[in-house]
């Protein structure tokens, strides 16, 4: 789904948070020239990745790699080649060769050797929390962390796994940008990814990037500012603030529509809805409760959840595209206003 | 190479080519709602495209699909997969498939059936001029013309082939935007392009789009201008053109470096370079001489040129990466004024 929902907090600081590229500038294929660093990667866009799962404490970033890609999804299969082979020699080479085979659900694997272990945590479609459910030896993890933020679940500690994929998208809902970053623990495979984002891309475009850094590091200041007694140090008149800051206007965003949502769902009386159960954030320092991305709408009678909401024509994604039944149905929290309360009238017509 | 030669150029209209992006800009996956666009894409980036093409004349545009990628290696690999694959289910699927076979050279390719021939022209290391060899039935042709731009070679004719790629880092020295573009004559072809697109990377940046849209119409507008009388009609006084538009620059510049090249290498006596012809250039409407993006120097005794460059201290690509003799070498004649220097400076330690 589009995260259009965020639209209107980044309308109201539209100038506080601008980029300006002139003519000569980001020319170059190299943006960082440092020994170990990521030859196409800005450093200011590796500090505001940094400095912002510092501030969330979403995940553990500390002597790790910070990769960039176009989108999660390019470093998704980057890391997969990356951690399923050990030498490269061409990219055309490896589009024809099987160095990975998919064996389907974790639970039900047994096999022998070494494995990789794709897990998304907050899920997607469900909204819930997920472990590595392996662990044998010769296992590595990567994890999809995408809705990870404390919008849309608390934060109960930083994430700690082998490969973490993060997206801009659902981080601040700037998806145009295609921006995302993998937080590697493992130097070998790090220089092995950025390789492979040389044969694929050639990096990664840094307009992106210096977007991207501008947005984080705008988000990270807005509280490491308080944190740090800045405000009181200095004179707190200069420094701006937006008057409600990010994760507390996305979180109230989303808590409304769920509110909404089970409401309408409520009245209607076709679906079930998952339960979420609060826990304690440590970034908010206090008991949140689960505001998942998407709805993940059961169907009580019938069969085909699809055909229902075809009819009301509302836009979902169903079931058998996430290897269950059709009687499930996901629709987006993340869309703009017009199109979620739309969303709750079309339902409403089945009550 | 690091296309640094064209920094200077932009340099000198930094403020008048500079693009700013507020907070709430290109947030959606999408940015093109017309039937038929590129979902991804900025309608300017498209119009930019068609601009810069109708003004120099180096491509046939018109009634074809532009698609922009991450770099022209990106559209390399989609436009492979469109023109071999009918039918694509998952990204993950066709990163096992072996759905194309890499036949080597054209020139002695005598296989019947369906086939790809793959065109760089100008050549790269070469800088010679190509076209397609094999012109058989059910053959499709992916043109690469990066360096098919004024400053590099006389523009004869607008090419015109199924599948024709050019990347903004050679055109005008934006490397680090990862800007290319496709231009594609059919439409299921350039249908099953977007697809790829959409599942490899969502499309591309917003912001890299952006950039090069502005650049690209800059370039464009500094001719139309003039073309289409603009500049007698309006107020001349209002129209701030460079002094020196941007292919009289970078020609100027690469005819300079040709020169000195071809002197240094006459004094030093230790290669070969390449005879390239004047031919007439419809775009600058006088006779032109190439200046290939690459000096293509062959040892004239002795094999390992690698190993020479070497004690020089010149960084230079050995003949083998290119399938031919280790006599061979090739170096960028796009590096900065500095480097350029210095390779002409460490040449001459030979004379």
């Amino acid at each position: 789904g589009d995260p259009k929902i965020y639209y209107t907090f980044w309308k109201n600081v539209d100038d506080k948070c601008k980029v300006t590229i002139k003519a000569s500038d980001l020319m170059s294929y190299f943006a960082d020239f440092d020994e170990g660093g990521v030859f196409y990667q800005l450093p200011e866009f590796s500090e505001a990745v940094h400095q912002v799962h510092r501030v969330v404490g979403n995940a553990v970033t500390e002597g790790r790699y910070i990769i960039g890609g176009t989108g999660s999804s390019q470093l998704f299969s980057v890391a997969l080649r990356a951690l399923a082979s050990t030498c490269y020699e061409e990219a055309l080479e490896e589009e024809k060769s099987e160095i990975f085979k998919w064996q389907g659900d974790a639970n039900t694997f047994d096999e022998e050797g070494p494995y990789i272990e794709v897990v998304t945590t907050p899920n997607n479609p469900d909204g819930r929390l997920r472990e590595p459910v392996v662990k044998k030896e010769g296992g590595m993890v990567i994890c999809d962390l995408a809705y990870y933020w404390p919008q849309y679940t608390p934060i109960t500690a930083p994430a700690d796994y082998d490969v973490m994929l993060f997206t801009l998208s659902k981080a601040t809902g700037h998806a145009g940008s295609r921006v995302g970053w993998a937080i590697v623990k493992d130097k070998e495979i790090a220089m092995r990814m950025i390789k492979l984002m040389l044969l694929v891309t050639i990096g990664t475009c840094h307009e992106g990037q210096l977007r991207a850094a501008k947005i984080l590091e705008f988000v990270a200041n807005s509280y490491e500012h308080l944190a740090n007694g800045k405000l009181s140090k200095g004179n707190p008149e200069v420094i701006e603030q937006p008057l409600e800051k990010f994760f507390e206007f996305s979180h109230r965003m989303l808590a409304e529509r769920w509110t909404r949502l089970r409401a309408a769902i409520k009245r209607c009386g076709a679906f079930n809805l998952p339960e979420y159960f609060p826990q304690y954030c440590k970034f908010m320092n206090k008991t949140s409760h689960p505001n998942p991305a998407y709805a993940w709408m059961e169907l009580k009678t019938g069969e085909d959840a699809e055909k229902l909401m075809n009819e009301l024509k509302i836009r979902a994604r169903a079931g058998p595209k996430f290897g269950v039944s059709s009687k499930y149905i996901r629709v987006s929290m993340l869309e703009s206003d017009d199109t979620f309360n739309q969303f709750l009238d079309r339902l409403s017509t089945l009550e």
